[in-house]
């Protein structure tokens, strides 16, 4: 008896990488390399066909089934159009799904990186269980997935749960939107070491500075130093807790999760931000809002990967309606790019 | 051939009003009377029943097909029980649609009021045609529902799409829930009002309390001087405008419906607003998100009784799930309540 398995695909802007997964979620095969992210798409999808082949070749018995994608937004997931990721230079309204279908001669399914990774959570890790959730990662910026009852939450054009750019105050750095109080600027990993930076100067001695070795401040190194007890590092951990909390309660209000899901870099930090996350929903939200589980990822890197796997091995109407492998009804966009 | 129906109920705390909506979206019958919010479920269920005798006395022809209710949260629309209405007292988990099958012999769908109208705003009214759709009501306070391919987005106990506690910002007025800064305490009607109020004083001679005699000044009486190109008011409702497009910016990046539509008491200011809003979601919401058209609702106060209806009009999917008629599996609520 043969496995089945999908054929996942994570387009980073840094590292490009291609999973085997079966129905189990289970990886059996990855391999990875830096994304030539300057040299346009033409290079990157003969980096796709390349990485493909080797993965297959780690694991030759296995029968791919299907192709799954995540890749940075914007992006349309059911026409299987990458809009233009900024991380991506020269992807312009790249018709990937169907490029990578005649190159790969498999049904091929493109998603937004944090609409992978909720999925991945919600069928294989965190949110195993629950009918519907919210994924939120906190790392350089904020972004987010949702699910609901094994369906992610695409909205017009795949834009749904843009979380980042949720104004919750007017107060903090103007965000790199243009704009002041998104939930971004002022809670994401890089806001935490913007705080961290101001608050001490190298050489001053402090836990921050010796463990960045007087360079710049990183959140990561904020949890460092919280997990040493160090007080300015628990300081500026309780504020960034305290502004999670106050968007985690936001996002408990609009979407009703059975369960918040918390992944990126900060969420290694998550067990030291609880009490004060859990603290500041207490405080906010409505009372039928306030026992939802905040609960960290499960599937760390993976997750994108395994979620783009299962929106080939699993028939649960995620992108049902994307269009068929065939004469394109894109036909100005398919001349502009020699796919 | 008899022409098929749906009795439709609209529970509101201080109106109870009942029609008969066919497949149309027409009303072919219609009777209010006013709630007897402090009676107790007992005594509304008996005019709820009442008011089916009479609206259906109206239109005899009719076939009844179901029964759909509308009802002010929170509430359990899977299972079909108001859960603790405020504005309706003693209503504590109250499995009224059970009960009302019982009553009336014919299936019952139970759904939030905000829900029912989104629904309705979505078969039959400004949000015709479109995949997805936000409903936003501004009045008193600020509620709203989403639908998402012509299903309501429920969450975890019915309970997403509070629109109205999305932390938007740290100033202003306390809100009735306890917080600063929820979208309801700066932007609802009350909030207007609120504004105007602290701006005037009885017999200084001004517009707005010219129109209001004197007494309290509304949002009404606010959108009602603008007409009138009031100074005062103008800027009151401009700064009303950039509140509410503070918000829908939120609303566009975490659902990114096809049309935004607004319902409630002010929103018969929309068109002096929609310039201010306009101008605000450009200015804070990221390109993709910019041209989305943000409309008036079309159905009136008859939003909520054509979505009802709609629910067991069409089977959409929505509420699907709903327990059948039959032995209940909720029976410490049954127990405690005399249905």
């Amino acid at each position: 008896m043969t496995t089945e398995a999908a054929l996942a695909i994570d387009l980073g802007g840094t590292e490009l990488r291609a999973a085997l997964v079966d129905r189990d979620g289970k990886i059996l095969a990855f391999s990875a390399v830096p994304t030539q992210a300057q040299a346009g798409p033409d290079v990157v999808i003969g980096q796709i066909e390349a990485l493909a082949a080797t993965v297959h070749a780690e694991a030759p018995a296995i029968t791919v089934v299907g192709v799954g994608v995540g890749a940075p937004g914007p992006l349309d997931p059911l026409a299987g159009i990458a809009v233009g990721p900024p991380t991506l230079a020269g992807w312009q309204d790249v018709p990937l799904a169907d490029i990578l279908e005649r190159r790969l001669g498999l049904p091929v399914r493109l998603e937004n990186d944090a609409n992978a990774a909720a999925l991945g959570e919600w069928r294989f890790g965190a949110g195993h269980g629950a009918r519907s959730l919210v994924f939120v990662t906190v790392s350089t910026g904020i972004g987010g997935g949702v699910v609901v009852d094994g369906r992610i939450l695409h909205g017009r054009r795949g834009l749904a749960a843009e979380i980042g750019h949720m104004t919750i105050t007017n107060e903090g750095e103007r965000c790199v939107c243009g704009v002041v109080g998104c939930f971004e600027a002022i809670a994401s990993g890089t806001a935490l070491g913007r705080r961290a930076n101001a608050a001490t100067s190298a050489f001053d001695g402090s836990t921050l500075r010796r463990l960045s070795a007087n360079a710049e401040v990183t959140g990561r190194h904020v949890v460092e130093a919280a997990r040493l007890e160090d007080d300015l590092a628990v300081a500026l951990l309780e504020e960034e807790a305290r502004w999670l909390g106050v968007g985690f309660t936001n996002l408990l209000h609009l979407y009703s999760p059975d369960v918040l899901v918390v992944g990126g870099g900060i969420a290694n930090g998550l067990d030291l931000m609880a009490p004060v996350i859990e603290a500041t929903i207490r405080q906010r939200a409505m009372r039928a809002y306030r026992d939802v589980p905040v609960v960290e990822a499960q599937l760390g890197r993976h997750a994108g990967l395994v979620g783009a796997a299962s929106l080939v091995l699993f028939d649960d109407g995620n992108l049902a309606a994307r269009m068929p492998v065939g004469p394109s009804t894109y036909p100005d966009i398919r001349r502009d790019f020699k796919g």
